[in-house]
């Protein structure tokens, strides 16, 4: 497969990083930055007109959405982290579908304005809703966890919990999983794996 | 197949109502309401524990999230609005995320507010941060629609088509797409296909 991932480590193309590592694949990694010295600039729009990283070129198919790009490389390649059927595929689908609807834009809220900010520039009410909007998916997936031998899909590590892990990192500096056993657990077996160790090594933190 | 829809035709359940009609499936339609008289039950939560409507019955298998559930139902049953390979998988599950994290939240936030509710009731902070929001993803739709005939993926209605054309069913009460006429031929090409007019009928408005 020829692969190009286009994005920063630290933007949302980890998500893609770390998938291409667990593939083996062997891939180019254009460091698009956001904004007008990036993700903005006229020759990156023609590859995403929304103007965001990460976008993927996988064997001449663009494709934009950090968790949509991992399906379809799972797709591509096969193995146990892909769908082994029709169900499989169905099921992986919609946790990544659930994760965009309900985990990362409050989660990505808790890290801005939780921890990232400072002080002075946190906005303390959209906090509060956002840890308040994160209490049923967070109980969601606590309980599926517990119920499921640790994984999402199929018993096995696979690219939903790729996906949901990989929102779930935006609240890596929050106490919101003290209570969670089954998601700590979980998340922290995902982000131990080698090939997330090796993309995440490229964000330089 | 054996297909069981779980919410009203007035939720987000309409796309996987309108999908199944689409696809000609025979289905039960279970009327689940919003909140404690339906998916806040006990019983339903057994099968969304997100509390929310739609959820499906795919041959056993149990899913929510309704855009998740059309590519389920496109890729099980096969056919002109399903994939016809990885890579057509790849980009009708690409413009499914993008209608998630690009047009639902701000469309929706826009019927909402600028149409639906009183106006002493309404949020006119949020009403013009949404319209703001949805500028870039309406140029992207409307350029993507003109250069590719008039469809997503593909050159046919397909899938992608119709999970889009779900989430800008909330701008049809705004002047959103007026300057947008790529947008307004699609919109309403989908909107006029006998499946979408039966569902829709189920509505009953």
């Amino acid at each position: 497969m020829k692969l190009t991932i286009y994005g920063i480590a630290r933007s949302r193309a980890i998500r893609n990083l770390w998938m291409a590592e667990e593939l083996g694949l062997a891939y180019q990694h254009v460091q698009t930055v956001y904004g007008p010295e990036g993700s903005r600039k006229p020759d990156f729009l023609k590859l995403n007109p929304n103007g965001r990283v990460p976008a993927a070129d996988v064997d001449g198919v663009i494709l934009w959405e950090s968790l949509a790009i991992n399906l379809h490389l799972a797709k591509k390649v096969g193995g146990s982290l892909s769908p082994k059927d029709v169900d499989e595929d169905g099921l992986m689908t919609m946790w990544s579908m659930w994760a965009v609807t309900e985990v990362e834009t409050p989660a990505l809220a808790v890290l801005t304005h939780g921890s990232l900010k400072s002080e002075a520039e946190r906005d303390n009410a959209l906090l509060a809703k956002s840890i308040e909007a994160l209490k049923a998916p967070l109980a969601v997936l606590e309980a599926h966890l517990a119920a499921h031998s640790g994984h999402l899909v199929g018993g096995r590590f696979t690219v939903a919990d790729l996906n949901v892990a990989a929102c779930v990192f935006y609240l890596r500096l929050s106490n919101l999983l003290a209570d969670k056993p089954a998601i700590t657990a979980w998340y922290t077996g995902a982000m131990e794996r080698p090939a997330a160790k090796k993309a995440f090594a490229l964000r330089g933190d």
